[in-house]
């Protein structure tokens, strides 16, 4: 890979036609891109991989790259090089970003210096690959379109389900704890209860029991959730519905097919059900969750949860199980 | 009637048991109630029907009254007498109300007097009766929990779907043609749609059109509208989700059953639906819905529009009607 390097090319994972896993190609012989002005050029050490790569990747997205491209955003490592007014940063930093231009899955990628972050010691390589999608999907859900004013955070709940434990799940569950929610979080074994609880919960429920709904319920004392993270609406939605409190609001962040509802359980409660995009984030908004993220760092509640780790060449098993794995665990990552 | 009034009793609806259409049960020895002190008693010369009587007479909604009772909240008439306190008010005055405290399905009614407003001769009773639960559920909708800033109008559009045409979509119609909005609704005959223009639509469709909802994107520009009144959300709320704009809202005002979506359609636009009942205004809300109404008023573009009139005898087939009956129409009232 040295050798490569030297001669300016490196291995990275392209996608020259939209379809399954199978149409990850690792190639090696790829140009390393070169940093513009305003660019840096990162070492890969880790890349995260977010479910929404796999539905890009399947062209069934409403978002579609130009083909070829190469997958990948959420990217930790070190500087390899800095465009001509980047003064941020140096040769030999560690950092991570939440937005590479030429693709994470890779040896190497460039960024706009002003998506690149120092990484703290604190955190190791794949934790840095584990923060961007998770924690700003998370950070979005819960203050940028639940409409949670965080001035007024005593009553609120927060609760999660299925899956809760793993990605932005986790994320959710540390900044709903660090911003003073009361947070509840369900899972469907011991260990992912523990998840749960470990990574701020106030209380953990188990879903494959019959009545945890009515548990929930008990626990609010029957006020019900202020706010559903919601990552599988296409099981959970319904049900949803009648947990939620007055005015509470069921934050859709995943969902895989359609389901029935009752529209009218909205309407008693004035409840609602809103969708979470980060594509649509604004600069602005980018920027408070990248503010939320480095205090989370810095003051020590942030700590990505980091999953299986798998090398670049098994790229396509990564997607694989990423969709089909379920339970307890942390971040999927790539490590080129 | 006369002279029973003479004796202190009236004609009154009463519901001893909740059921269908024939629990309503007209009494002609009902006691005529006494205002006391803050209370004002009203000469009822018309009541609106509005479709929530007909869910709490049948028992299965979420707010039961205490049986007895006698339904019906909207009145206007003229004042008979006043309590002690309230010198707003003289006997002879015409009013309407938005909340009876004896039920206004009968030829009496008291209720407070701070609920009480003088009706402008610009408008008959049978219109007076037809203000208070529309008009204040349409501005709910529109500018209470759509979130839609009254100062950020010009880009805004609305649109309502099936039965628009009656009672709350003629009221927000109005409203939001008053308020700047670029208004759009439909309606299922050519009479229906006269209806919607006539209440400030800035354009019709027919909702019998199979491709009604391609031309209401090309209207927009294919951009999408950004409120979505929703009078019949188990019929509509899945095509609604592909109607909404980006951050769209349809605001769920009426419904009769459970409906199939794809909650992902929320998710590539952040648009959101959120559940609408009058039954949870504060009484800062209810104030601004009064406000609102009242310089509609003198304004002139407020302007109910009543439809079919009952006498006090045939509420049993008021609310078969009112349930059963479509297409354009105006507000149903029952004139004692």
């Amino acid at each position: 890979m040295a050798a490569a390097a030297a001669r300016g090319a490196m291995r990275a994972v392209r996608v020259f036609e939209f379809g399954g896993p199978e149409v990850l190609r690792l190639q090696a012989d790829v140009p390393i891109p070169s940093p513009e002005d305003a660019q840096v050029l990162i070492k890969v050490h880790a890349c995260g991989v977010n479910p929404v790569e796999t539905y890009i990747r399947s062209g069934n997205y409403a978002r579609k790259p130009a083909l070829p491209y190469t997958p990948g955003s959420d990217v930790a490592g070190v500087i390899e090089g800095v465009g001509g007014r980047v003064t941020a940063f140096k040769k030999g930093d560690r950092v991570f970003t939440s937005a590479t231009l030429s693709g994470g899955y890779a040896d190497y990628a460039v960024a706009e210096a002003d998506t690149v972050f120092p990484l703290s010691d604190k955190l190791s390589f794949s934790q840095g690959a584990a923060i961007a999608i998770p924690y700003f999907t998370a950070y979005r859900a819960l203050f940028l379109k639940a409409c949670q004013s965080r001035g007024k955070r005593a009553n609120s709940w927060c609760k999660w389900r299925r899956k809760y434990s793993e990605k932005v799940g986790i994320a959710a569950c540390q900044i709903a704890r660090a911003y003073g929610l009361k947070v509840l979080g369900t899972a469907g074994t011991e260990q992912g209860m523990n998840v749960v609880l470990r990574n701020g919960a106030h209380q953990a429920f188990n879903h494959r029991e019959a009545n945890y709904l009515d548990k929930i319920m008990e626990y609010t004392k029957m006020q019900g959730v202020n706010i559903i993270i919601e990552m599988l609406s296409n099981v959970n939605l319904a049900a949803d519905l009648h947990l939620l409190s007055h005015a509470g609001r069921v934050m859709v962040v995943g969902c895989r097919g359609p389901i029935e509802i009752n529209p009218r359980d909205t309407m008693n409660k004035e409840s609602s059900i809103r969708g979470v995009s980060l594509f649509l984030q604004t600069e602005e908004e980018r920027r408070e969750c990248v503010r939320a993220v480095l205090d989370g760092i810095e003051s020590g509640w942030l700590k990505p949860v980091v999953g299986p780790e798998y090398p670049l060449q098994e790229v396509a098993k990564a997607h694989e199980d990423i969709i089909h794995s379920s339970g307890a665990r942390g971040k999927m990552v790539l490590l080129p």
